[in-house]
């Protein structure tokens, strides 16, 4: 039996990503929480925000959840290829916290012989009644976030297919602001409770609203993609012996915004 | 300068494969053969079929032809992301060696739910002038090849843009042998001297002709990718961690064929 | 200069449709509703609702205004092939009236050898900067719509991409009511004002929520191509002697609802 | 049953075209040459052409193999849609003639605001095992084409799927011979007999080879597309009224020979 009904692949295909509902009961909610204040966070060098790297790695508990057929099963069938997970994280955000924009199905990326719009990392597609995409990624919500004061998950609607880039355009027109803040057309908030798993193809544009209420903000995530894909770590670019391994970033908004 | 004319990039695209002649001088092939012949191959479990293994860590020589421009500016420009050099062997064939097809960009690969059209290390697309090619092979010939006979690469055309798989329904329909033997209205062969370079779409059906000549046919050969792509280590299936890295085969005609 | 700013293109590849604010002013608003007031509708067959067929030939002005160029010079930019008006009719809607739903890429069309996933007469795409919609059409309001009690147009976000069919697969789990009345999770509300332009893709699945307010809902719509596309008429199926020419509609909410 | 056999379809996929042999018998082939030598062909301004127009209109006998079942069965399967026949005609050539190049999948195509690399009238596509080719030519052939000198069908390697003009950049590096002439590493001949069928994809780059041999070299051949398709005809541009139906060329190898 699929993980994923009709209706919620059609979403996921048409949207970029899919909310299930309290995939989680109250009492994993309390458990997860309680791992995680167990857990050192780091500074990611994002405003009031603390990140647990590698879960997999420091946790027991987060190795399983990883691995937890609630989220592969429901990962599987859109990524349709043999799986591997990338990353494992948590991250723990405070008021005053915020995520610009990033992934988009078109953005730009500069290359030492020019500038493409595709980074194939993400670029999915369909085939036979199957999707691909390369890059899910699992937020597991440990908070209810209610309003876009409690900084929630936002998208540009149909980014993951865009065939246009919109985040360096906007910036060659002099736009230094984030859409987070000054809005866009089809700038839309995902208000979400704890115990919800959300289930995110990495080309969609998306981010958080800037956080204004108290208490924290919590979750943990988990990258998924086909088995020949290398774990999940920044690269900035080409190293010499070309034997470099990473992930190098397309245009996001923290390239252009000067707040 | 671009380092592929505007024919051999139409080339490349709608055939997905390109040969430039005489890229390396005889002097440089020379060096090659010796440099090979001074490093210890292994049986890779083919007829008559010598491996040498991991050549960019085997050999400075073979380290540096790895990132030669002559080879990398080329591949840039079919790949279009940051790069990297996913594997780096070489090849020494005898008499009856053969090497039957394998890639195709509809073949089958099964999974735990379901069987799909889709290896996504080998899916290529196009966008904006750009074409994007996430497993590029360059074959550098150290020996000529110039009929059937001496083993010589062949394809079918147009299978790196196939909408169908091929392998596995003429399976079904019974067929024990390869096609490269039986033959295929489209199955193409290229002739080659020593020095040449053919660059390779591995989304494309390829594989070489019964070796019936004498003398050794002997090649080097590197894997280029984007740098989130893991170095190439053939992978049975997930692990159980969902941490294993590595690439899982779609069908290819070993899988098929009982000589 | 463009007549669509990268915004609006941006707007209508992600979404499937543009609206443009007040495009034809009050007066031309009051001129073109003074015109359909002289011709005379014909019953379609939906509840409450009055068609005007053909306008092009039955009026000049509303000749004239499917080759003005503030509509014409933006559909141009969407279609970028060389263009041809397939149908110009006006729609005049009373209380009780609805639109269904109709359009979406991956929609079912039954042939005598069996079912497909496309309508190749709504089926775009995109290659070096342009996009290419078979099917554009342009409504020219000429009531506000302020409400969804209002008959306000409505879609499904991301159906003019969708990989997968929607209705067919909902009726066959039993459904007879439509997503209109039932809602869906993306379906979503436009309201615009007389005098407004709203730029279709066709390939979207669109409609109006049923009109409960008193008064007119009033509008002129036209559609356009490329130039080897037949004018817009209904066909049922083929005609024997092969030459029979029109539009075969792919499955819509009229063939699954009964109220 | 499906009219086209599993390799069938992979090869008009992979290649663009399908020769299916003997299809008709050498009585029927007399027959088909007696009733074309009874009509009255016109002069196309090709040299040593004569062509026969709208045989579906002037000759019963050839409206009805426009829709015989072994033509008709074989391009439902390609172009999936409910079909028409967009044309039928005739070509009698004698020695000296030739057709030049045409088709391709990314040839350019002048428009009032820029040039675009789609003409949509041949844009095809795949969906869910299903190839949805819109224009399917099926060519009936009346002599036997044993070699290059008998004026023999020629095609460029990939180019019904090629992401890249071919003809347009090569005429701006002042190339002004045809390819059929000078030669190009992927054209490739196509020989047949009497009574032997040629579906043809009309994104396929092709032409013929300058016949040499006397004698004739007689074909019918009907063109076939969905329903919303209109009648070919050659339209140089757009009408003033926008109402004007035809098909608008792109580059073509007329366009920059200059024998």
């Amino acid at each position: 039996m699929p993980a994923l009904s009709p209706e919620e692949l059609y979403l996921f295909d048409t949207t970029g990503f899919l909310v299930v509902r309290e995939v989680f009961s109250p009492a994993e909610v309390d458990r997860f929480r309680k791992e995680l204040d167990a857990l050192h966070p780091v500074d990611p060098g994002f405003a009031n925000t603390r990140r647990y790297h590698d879960l997999p790695a420091t946790s027991e508990l987060f190795a399983q959840l990883g691995r937890d057929d609630r989220i592969v099963h429901r990962v599987r069938e859109v990524v349709n290829q043999p799986l591997r997970m990338l990353e494992g994280y948590g991250l723990r955000r405070g008021p005053d916290s915020v995520l610009y924009l990033h992934g988009g199905n078109s953005e730009l990326l500069d290359l030492g012989n020019g500038t493409v719009g595709r980074d194939m990392s993400i670029t999915h597609t369909y085939h036979d009644g199957r999707l691909f995409c390369p890059y899910v990624k699992s937020l597991v919500y440990l908070s209810d976030i209610a309003s876009p004061d409690d900084g929630s998950f936002c998208y540009v609607q149909g980014s993951h297919k865009a065939n246009f880039p919109l985040l360096r355009p906007r910036a060659e027109r002099g736009a230094r602001t984030s859409l987070i803040d000054e809005g866009f057309p089809t700038l839309t908030d995902v208000f979400v409770g704890a115990g919800d798993l959300l289930l995110l193809n990495e080309a969609l544009m998306h981010g958080t609203r800037r956080k204004r209420t108290p208490g924290d903000r919590l979750l943990v995530a988990y990258g998924y993609g086909p088995t020949y894909m290398a774990d999940w770590r920044e690269l900035d670019g080409e190293t010499g012996d070309l034997r470099g391994t990473g992930y190098v970033d397309h245009d996001v908004e923290e390239d252009f915004v000067h707040p």
